[in-house]
């Protein structure tokens, strides 16, 4: 069933999500997304660039984490900044609201090959970004890209976490306790 | 032009990289792949599933970094372990005699979204690969996926170095120096 959000990247998603659970990722077209969603196809096309990027349209994520990044007290170490960007994750994108359909998109992206790879590539732009931010505030290359690697394990495994704990516990949280974890365990390879 | 060696898998990547590079991946069939290589279409699909997977069908360096792994002494930490694999990939993948066609591969691979998504896939199947590795050492499992990033990272660092460098220097000592650096790194986070 789609839903009638206002908002027409969401309602895009939403009825990405449902047809592909109904049949199949293979079997859906850009024309039967944008019709369940209620909206033409040329809107589909203004918001994303094929069906695949219907789950990975935000590109703003990206910034999202690259501002937190740079908004971090001057003070803050690299994790200390990689948690501050996680911390407005938490507050934008990991949100109790967006719970259920977080999980149905991680769902249907593990059950697609296709899905799975245009999710790497991403989650290496993402790696990427938060490197350039922390390199922005002064950290030297090499520490940057360490600190980005551990920061993007510290977030997969904060996202393991969070999916299985009730609904209402923060990310942000959850996702420090994952970094502090990670650094924790540095000191053992 | 197509090279002679006897070993198909290597024949077909190379034909693959020489029209890649004529007149693009977009542009190139894989009955055009097996034909510049001097075989047959079914010899192609005897060895890849796809075109994309004709720069990827190395399945077989998983497993390689998998044995190594084992194979490090028992008094090995997670990351010394690591370092033996990655003298493993020097000794079997990356050699003086590979060098050019790891080069062109890499320079295909990078302009084509197509590949890197595939790319960054199998760069997770490795990691998942090495953490399982990891894990049969009786590495926890949190440290097994820090002591896999962070073997990923420093992989990729040597690769760099590596081809920067003059022909005939050694992946697998460049690869524990980077290998220590970035574990030094992890300090500064």
């Amino acid at each position: 069933m789609a839903r009638w959000e206002p908002n027409a990247p969401e309602r895009l998603a939403n009825a990405a999500l449902d047809l592909f659970a109904e049949r199949g990722y293979e079997n859906t077209t850009v024309i039967d997304i944008a019709q369940r969603a209620g909206l033409a196809k040329t809107t589909f096309f203004r918001h994303f660039q094929d069906k695949r990027e219907v789950l990975f349209g935000r590109g703003t994520v990206n910034e999202l984490l690259a501002e937190a990044t740079a908004a971090a007290p001057a003070t803050a170490g690299p994790l200390e900044a990689v948690a501050h960007a996680l911390d407005a994750a938490g507050r934008q994108v990991f949100t109790s609201e967006r719970r259920e359909f977080i999980a149905r998109r991680q769902a249907v992206i593990a059950a697609n090959p296709e899905l799975r790879e245009r999710e790497a590539l991403k989650n290496l732009a993402l790696i990427a970004s938060m490197v350039d931010a922390l390199k922005r505030r002064g950290v030297p290359e090499l520490t940057a890209r360490v600190a980005a690697e551990l920061g993007a394990l510290a977030s997969t495994i904060a996202y393991e976490r969070w999916s299985q704990t009730t609904a209402g516990e923060d990310f942000g949280e959850i996702a420090r306790q994952a970094l502090d974890d990670v650094q924790a365990s540095t000191a053992f390879c």
